[in-house]
């Protein structure tokens, strides 16, 4: 079958010709109709630092994805060739205390598709059977194809207390622009985003931001819609330096600041004034909640509560990975995803 | 001034001329605009074994409202004469453990003005600073004169989780007709809505509910949009029996049971079978989370995430009491309120 | 193998030989060494109404056990012959809305053993691995095989706020007892249970509760202990329409009300003065949170916290079955178990 | 009367005569009996950069203490001359969004004693009725006097959940000894404490720390104690750059570590692999809530569950300030008090 490989410890991706995979009887094969592109597969074309310490070539990459089942292994029973399905990407043990008290999403354990064993930039990916979500009827693959990302945007928003809740975003790519989405539908009552590029500030608009600023504006828009408060939540979507501490600097005082973007690099925090004398809590994001996460986003998704399909802004072939690479790198984009079949 | 009082212990209100009230140090005096008529004025009008419990004539009736301060005692700091203001009818301690602790709506002290000490359907009433609520400047007195059963609504909904939940609501009065609309803003993915008056399930429509229904079609309903599962949270809106029943049957395992309609007579309930074979949580709602529930009530209305116009079915004068009880007995009316200047 | 066998629809139980289990490939076949006798076995003992609708004889019954692993299926990597277990009696789907998100205790597809399918009063026992709890080193297997009702004790007690809480025990029964260990260790102020047999007083005394009065004087004993306001929490584990009557009387507003004990009828409860103007919340305890009451658990009994030794009162071969019956049908027992091996 | 004072801004304080304090009439005045040293205190003493940014001489110091009311204004009605009473140091306006929803803690207008305004090293010191916290007959003005510091160990402890759960308190200083005999009886199945000193480690034993190790132990401490996988709760009460790095480091993933110890500089943190990935909740901790942990301080003070006696381990009258101040300084004291009558 076609496939994107990282094929050695170096930058780029090659597409070729691999062996289909093969499934356990625990596992299904699935046919990938639609597949997003994501920050961390641009670490890993760059082969940056952390790439470098996690990646172990020659693999095939991509952890977002949807398609139909066209095999079941023996022991599955609840899927069967011929469903519509996306996956989590998380392959965790199942068995371990954080597993056991509804932290899988932190297992000590887990196996990432695309990163720790063979992804979905294919034509067909093995799945355990346990991690196969069914799509539901009314979504199109383009939407089963982004569902891990939009679990991470509900992870973020929905674990802190959104309804009637003043909300600034800071930055604007997919996952933020879910996340706004996400917050109008579950009753913020003001969402502030900011980002530094105009398409992604017009997308911004459009998931249902009330005010759309570059980030120096930041801090008089939250003051003006809060009473010189702050905002009751900050989402932390950039990993930006700046917008960390902006983060910390504008969240009210007993506030939440829940973070997702990654630092590239650490951050000099003044923990008596940016986080204790605040009372503030912190909350890092990883992944999406197993399977709280999934069961409210298909609730949203399937209500109509929620729809995502603007922000996706680039379709390419898998032939044109170094193109869709390249328009992530841009900042200009909204989601990119991938039209395998 | 002019004021409906409950003269003495029998059916009926009577409007006469009483003095105005005067004020201690830490209260203000308002001057009523708007009041709503509530179920509670329906039992102390009738004078049922209830108020003749509670009620102790004469006492002027009546607990939610709207007006403008008109005069502050001296040490009143927070609230000025010429303020558009509501108010929290349940006055409390504010020192006991539960008013410490974030319980004062069960302080064992409260007294509820318009049932321990004098009302609101009068030209004026004296309040305590602490229990006004200033009103935003985009809300009308009609809208701030139904504050108080809206919060009732708001406590009811907003104390479980309604984000991408389904709700079944029984019972349309304007209450659960305020609740319906909460749960719509608040990001429910499915809204069921039940009752028997034909003006309410319209309302109910209106509302947001996404299926209105008589009772008996309920169960239908539910099993229908939850898969057979039953819906996540109940909101017990009626206090009738056969419903009550219906929400232990209809809410899914492990759900959510808010209690907010109140019986008239014990109800014989199967808890191994209705309550914990099912592991489910009931929780009673009295009265508003002082201030939490004012706030992010605030925030609904203010934002226009919710909009409880549609609800005032009816208004009257002081003069037409008579009428504005005999309106809501119907079980046609949705909200029916006094325009008293 | 020797088992105990519910027959024939009709009362009692048969000891005689029937076929060793087997097992299937995600599955372990356990020798029982110490199994615990529940009221439910009496239920189904004395084929009572709920024994009829429910269970379809022959079946082997018994669910609470502990013993060893003497062989394992093909596919279960994480168990292993010789160790020393005990397991969760609930065997669930895994796979719907409740199993994914937090809430197993209450699939609505579990078979339990000894109830739906072939139970642990017996020398071998099958379980699914995933049901499979290893037995802390420190712990006897006495203690693993109450596992599953100390679960309930812990279950019930800790979904609730316990640290500094006062706390009411009605009915000091082994789960009762063992909640009040569990109280005891996890920082309630103040203990106050309820029976009306000596026996289990004194064992409730011996469990750390403060006070240990018959029913009668509960309210006195509350009223004394809390400055006439009513505990923070109470745990209903009688099933006794005046134990219940009783939790909702004597909980302070605001409180907290556990339900596990199971009441034989319909309870007449008057719903607007007993849970709704008291602002409570009401819980329906069912099984052990899976797998977080586990590990709660074990950290209990390794740490030393918690200690239920004394309350296992009898000891029975499978042989003495009536007597194992008519021990827990005194009234008098604490835990009562079968000496397997 | 006899008073600490800050005359003027440079190092030191000054024992003189100053008027006695006038109380307005809605505040007490209390003989001031017991008053307790705090690292604040020193800080004002030292005129380090943030007292010079906040403190306003000349002023009375002292922020903790307990004492009889002496004077009571005409408004008060629920404190009386003679009360043994201790008194939150926070004064808040009352009014605001945090003061009126559970987070008074931040108001954003607090004043503090001993800070803001006059405090209570001194004979007699004018509180507001509504921060007065009666003492508990059983409790003596020692305990009485602690009952701030004791405040802050129950807030960040209780802020968590605590019963059974792996705790690693990094820093033994008066709170963090407090944090462990506090952690110890609300169910903490392992609590691992770290300083420094010797005197202070064996305090930590004392008040129930299952191991006390130095800093450079601590790894190989948790580690041991929790399979690898980190402690459930951290509480940093150092303030120290490398205590923040190891209270990230040995979390478990999904832990909570809750930040009081105040670091004088910025901490250079690295989000990605100390918070985000490891999926944790930090909460800054200041002051205490009111008033829900002075009830919960007062159930552990009164059922005996905590006693805080052992950590007061110097006592001075006030004229022998610099000593109390060297003695804190010095890093091997527990608790400093001022016997002031």
């Amino acid at each position: 079958m076609k496939a994107l490989v990282k094929e050695s410890a170096g930058p780029g991706f090659v597409l070729k010709n691999v062996p289909e995979p093969t499934i356990r009887e625990d596992e299904v094969l699935i046919r990938v109709r639609r597949a997003g592109v994501c920050g961390t597969d641009v670490h890993i074309y760059e082969w940056d630092a952390w790439a470098q310490g996690r990646v172990k070539p020659p693999i095939v990459v991509g952890h977002e994805f949807a398609g139909e089942v066209v095999r079941v292994g023996r022991l599955v029973t609840d899927v069967k060739e011929g469903d519509r399905v996306t996956a989590e990407g998380h392959i965790v043990d199942g068995r371990c205390l954080l597993c056991r008290t509804g932290n899988a999403h932190v297992c000590p354990h887990t196996k990432i598709i695309g990163v720790d064993r063979d992804g979905c930039f294919a034509e067909f990916i093995a799945m355990p059977a346990t991690n196969v979500w069914h799509l539901d009827d009314s979504l199109s693959f383009d939407i089963g194809g982004i569902h891990d990302p939009m679990g991470n945007a509900f992870h973020t928003a929905l674990s802190t207390e959104i309804v009637g809740a003043t909300v600034l975003v800071t930055g604007c790519g997919p996952i933020g622009l879910f996340a706004i989405g996400i917050c109008k539908a579950a009753g913020a009552s003001r969402i502030i985003a900011t980002d530094i590029n105009e398409t992604r500030m017009a997308l911004a608009k459009r998931m249902g931001a009330h005010d759309v600023v570059r980030p120096e504006h930041a801090a008089a828009a939250v003051r003006g819609a809060t009473d010189g408060l702050g905002v009751d939540v900050v989402l932390e979507m950039s990993g930006v330096p700046t917008a960390v501490h902006q983060a910390f600097e504008l969240v009210r005082v007993g506030g939440h600041v829940q973070m997702l973007g990654i630092p590239a690099k650490p951050i000099d925090v003044n923990f008596a004034t940016e986080v204790i004398f605040k009372g503030i809590t912190i909350y890092g994001v990883v992944g999406r909640r197993m399977y709280d996460t999934w069961h409210k986003m298909t609730r949203f998704l399937r209500s109509g509560l929620f729809d995502p399909t603007a922000v996706i802004t680039h379709r390419f072939p898998l032939e044109a990975a170094d193109e869709a690479i390249r328009a992530i790198k841009s900042g200009e984009a909204g989601k990119v995803i991938f039209e395998v079949v």
